[in-house]
């Protein structure tokens, strides 16, 4: 039995431990296979991670910049704050300027300008203010001082507040209001007990104020960027993108058509997509204004610069985008196969409207990045009219066939109303190119010589 | 000489004092006037801007109630702090609790949760490695320790920046990153004199938990606005407006054709215009979608309610209002006096397919606002699909008369081809409709009898 019990022992420890290592290995063979498989993910992912990072600053070595400029502004702050004995620990009020230079620090100087005249401004009025009431509360008496803070700290908070839902108010003086609240609840509240108001007040004005010049002296000194020329150039973008993305469609559609949809879809190049960011950049358009007006005289560009006229051009530009977008929807339509005779018919037209809308919308663009009126652009306004009115023209005089299969024909000739339609469209871009161009910023471009030309080679053409 | 001049004097004093009489009163009433003026005038300004103001609160008093909850927010506040003696003056850490308060109170609960779980990580996070680093430097001996705080600050603050530049983290943490940076440097910087850092962190964290609890009490049991009821709405609302544009404006083109433009466009009515509405509202989507995923369960919407999903909806809708838009400049067009044959051959099929995507845009509506998926939905674009059909079998037996008259008909003929394309893109709102509510957090409903009923009916008629 014990003998047996040994064998029995022997044969099953041996093979419990082969079993055990044999397990024992697949498992860490596993274990291992699991890491390496974690390990060339993560690594994968991190270097994805890192490649978007790395194209975030390629594409725009500003925003890096400025990622130092932040870090410039911050370590100047530290520096005034250890040279100067004045500010002890935390509770001292150098910490505001610390605070002021972290929040008030933006990529574009009109946005740290915005903030920082808006948290100046509301600093002194939320703390004279504060004051003031602070003053009355205690000259009225040790009961009823309570009930004037408190209801001034209700009261005014709401009405501030409240006010943050005007437009008007909210797009310029949105910071300032939730600085003024801060403020004057600080000052109120906290001057039930601290004796030297008015000092605290100062004080904190003071440190404001350090913290706001560091700041905009770095922003401005070190290689600036402008909201307004961010603006002009977004604008200049748009317009060059809406004359490619015109030309690009229409040629798509005339070069796709009687091909499979599918393979029409894929080749829409970029430039086709153009007006995709015409289409989605309100926002940027509106923040940008709103920002450039606080801006000083710079470059080009007056103080005074028209830039909330700027937003007209924008409008008028998503106005001809929408109808891009409908005349892209017609080149991906099922069922086009006009007869050949039509098309051709049709098509001479279609490429020389393109083309003039496109050379209007390029034209301006260039008289709108060189801010000099352009005098060609009425002449190539005219063309492209004359162009439309060809095309309706042509329409009339579609042959027979054409009007016999409306069906196949049906896209074809949506394009084409769809293609007055953007002429109209640009003309109205144009309009409000030529209502800033107008004003005392644009200079009169002396150009008449190559009006000229441009008749001479037109005639000749 | 003396009688003369006396006589002259007498005449010439009374005539001169009554000239200087006389324009000392027309002095007088033209300031007077000027005056009235500018009373009146100011008084027309003060009314129409209170006119503006109150219209503000009376379109959506949830405002004048926020406005009252940030009041009582920071009157709660001011409580703590002066029933409290460990919060001695503005040096003390009180004055965070206030900040925290007017900084993190926003109108939607998403918002406050979004402002106030940031600011709460980012204190935490940053507390903990500026007292790391600050300890490191302590350790690091009396030379080197200034330049490892004045390196930390310069490159974790640059960093910091820079992360705020990568769209993902941008939408999620881009506060929490300014608090980081914030809390880093007053830690970092503060620390080099002050010795009781860790004591700091601590209140500096209490103070601003104690501030976050204030404020998300005040916001969640008062009258809470979530962000993600209010995306819901808003989806709502834009495809009851889609509905309304696509059948006022297909009406209007019929009712207002041969008749004059300008009056055509004078009636144009705020129905027709309701895609203007859906083509402006991506960046409130865009916002809403980014709180509410920060918004716990509430009401019929679970913690993983699909929120990003909402906003595939939105981008379908804008891709059906484009097109709306250039429906919209198909009315406006001039020459457009098609013979009447041709516009009554039409005009029932126009009428029709508009009426069929509207209807199934509101069924949808309807669907999405019961939160249950609509089973009669499938059916609706069915119908909508073979009108579609049918007005393209119409165009292609358009009587003879149009086809010759080119020109004349190629307003309509552009509507209908915008008209099937709207339909097709009607199609599209109600696959990302589908999408989501085929998730589980939609309930299916129990509308088969409604089905069997609406055949039935269909059927009779």
């Amino acid at each position: 039995m014990v003998a047996s019990s040994g064998f029995e022992l022997q044969v099953t420890v041996p093979s419990g431990s082969s079993v055990k290592l044999e397990t024992e290995t697949t498992l860490l063979s596993s274990v291992a296979a699991w890491m390496r498989c974690l390990i060339s993910n993560l690594r994968s992912k991190v270097s994805k991670f890192a490649r978007r990072v790395w194209k975030i600053g390629a594409d725009d070595p500003r925003k890096v910049i400025h990622c130092m400029k932040v870090g410039l502004a911050l370590a100047l702050v530290s520096v005034f704050y250890y040279t100067r004995p004045l500010y002890e620990g935390v509770g001292g009020t150098a910490m505001w300027a610390v605070m002021t230079v972290v929040v008030v620090f933006e990529f574009t100087v009109g946005g740290s300008l915005y903030k920082g005249l808006n948290r100046a401004t509301a600093t002194l009025c939320a703390g004279a203010l504060a004051f003031g009431i602070h003053w009355l509360a205690i000259k009225s008496g040790k009961t009823t001082d309570h009930i004037i803070l408190g209801a001034s700290v209700f009261v005014l908070s709401s009405v501030a507040t409240f006010s943050r839902f005007i437009p008007a108010i909210k797009t310029r003086f949105d910071y300032g209001i939730t600085i003024f609240i801060l403020t004057f609840n600080l000052v109120a509240v906290s001057g039930y007990r601290v004796e030297q108001l008015l000092t605290l007040v100062q004080w904190r004005f003071c440190t404001i104020t350090i913290g706001i010049s560091i700041c905009l002296t770095v922003c401005v000194v070190i290689r600036p960027v402008w909201a307004g020329e961010e603006l002009h150039n977004l604008i200049i973008c748009n317009l060059e993108r809406l004359a490619e993305s015109i030309a690009e469609t229409v040629a798509e559609c005339l070069k796709e058509e009687g091909s499979t949809t599918a393979e029409c879809k894929q080749k829409s190049t970029s430039k086709v997509q153009g007006y995709k960011g015409v289409l989605n950049s309100k926002a940027s358009e509106d923040s940008l204004a709103n920002l450039a007006r606080w801006e000083p005289s710079h470059g080009r560009f007056s103080f005074q610069h028209p830039w909330r006229q700027y937003l007209k051009i924008g409008a008028a530009m998503r106005h001809c985008a929408y109808c891009i977008e409908s005349l892209n929807s017609c080149i991906s339509m099922e069922n086009q196969q006009p007869p050949d005779s039509v098309k051709n018919h049709l098509a001479v037209f279609y490429t020389k409207l393109s083309s003039e809308c496109s050379k209007v919308l390029k034209e301006i663009a260039n008289s709108f990045r060189s801010m000099k009126r352009s005098s060609s652009v009425d002449y190539l306004v005219e063309e492209m009219k004359n162009t439309a009115e060809e095309l309706q023209t042509a329409l009339s005089s579609l042959p027979q066939e054409a009007t016999a299969v409306i069906m196949e024909t049906l896209p074809l000739i949506t394009v084409a109303s769809l293609l007055i339609e953007i002429s109209q469209r640009v003309e109205g871009v144009v309009d409000e190119v030529k209502g800033i161009t107008s004003l005392s910023c644009f200079k009169a471009a002396d150009r008449e010589k190559l009006k000229l030309q441009n008749k001479a080679i037109s005639t000749m053409a």
